[in-house]
């Protein structure tokens, strides 16, 4: 293996550690030493890889939009094109642990550069992850207008902010309470959501 | 001015010290000792308002429920049951900078909430918070359903719950991407959506 792809590898695993710090602890929890004890590393060699808390918190999040991403590029649906917009949107919800990881992760990430003033790395990476989320709900939109399922006179601009913001609070919903706001919930709310929108 | 109301009046201004900081610096900067800084108190002072820093951050919580309560009870709005509906739902929408600061407060500790196990006293006041914002979405839609404004044959419980992941959806998009998703937009895009479920 070349050693790039240890370097990648040694990252990946240091991020994987935040993550599990972030989780449990809370994002103010996390710091190179919380980090390193749960990598089973040394301060000094998470440092190695990470020489500062912004360039490991922001790898951590590229981490979550490489695997997002991967996802989506990754499926292969068969169905009505509702099935198909609903099937890519379940990549974003947090629907299962990674799912829920990952979402946790991004509201720590959303506090955090909330708090932030000025043009902060962090926050960028926010703006990056939300307009990628917004991109997709456009897409989906758009494939269904071009499709010609979709309502008349829809103005889609308003139906793509409108569908972006019911994914976040429904993801937001699961995450505060599971129970009520569970994976077969949210999907039939969505698939609800998505009905409206049909001719 | 009895002893109980100054003692009510000093956890207040720890209380706000305590929100500049979180909005400021992220709640993992929010400790005894950078409130009392905040508050231009020393750390025993604060202490002895609050012995420990949950009992501050409950408190925290509990005063942002009771500002938005008190806002809510004060509303007298005329005109039609949809402008009403809509007049109270801006109350906990982030438009000004008071009902920012609260989400952004809001928001922290979501994310610090997700990340402790068990039952905590920061979780379960979430919990009521989240449980307080779907029962204003319910008397809403129940009081447009009395009306007798509302499309036939809507599943209500379905509709408060969508209408409230909307709600938290476009808050936290508020809280993001404040210059796209500012006041303005928030309220057409809600005032869209209550028109979709009228008949």
């Amino acid at each position: 293996m070349p050693k790039i792809v240890d370097h990648e590898t040694r990252r990946e695993e240091i991020a994987e550690a935040l993550w599990r710090v972030v989780r449990r602890d809370g994002i103010r929890a996390a710091s190179v030493r919380t980090i390193a004890a749960e990598a089973g590393w040394s301060a000094g060699a998470v440092r190695y890889y990470f020489p500062d808390q912004d360039g490991l918190l922001n790898f951590a999040m590229e981490l979550v939009t490489r695997r997002v991403t991967e996802r989506i590029d990754a499926l292969e649906v068969k169905g009505s094109v509702t099935t198909i917009a609903l099937r890519y949107l379940e990549e974003v919800l947090p629907l299962d642990a990674d799912r829920r990881a990952e979402f946790d992760v991004w509201l720590a990430f959303i506090a955090q550069a909330r708090a932030e003033t000025g043009v902060s790395t962090l926050r960028q990476h926010v703006d990056k992850v939300h307009d990628g989320l917004r991109e997709l709900c456009d897409s989906l939109l758009r494939a269904l207008d071009q499709a010609g399922v979709l309502k008349a006179g829809l103005d889609l601009r308003r139906e793509v902010e409108r569908l972006h913001a019911l994914i976040d609070g429904l993801a937001l919903h699961g995450a505060i309470q599971p129970d009520r706001t569970g994976p077969a919930r949210i999907r039939q709310l969505l698939r609800h959501h998505i009905e409206t929108l049909l001719a």
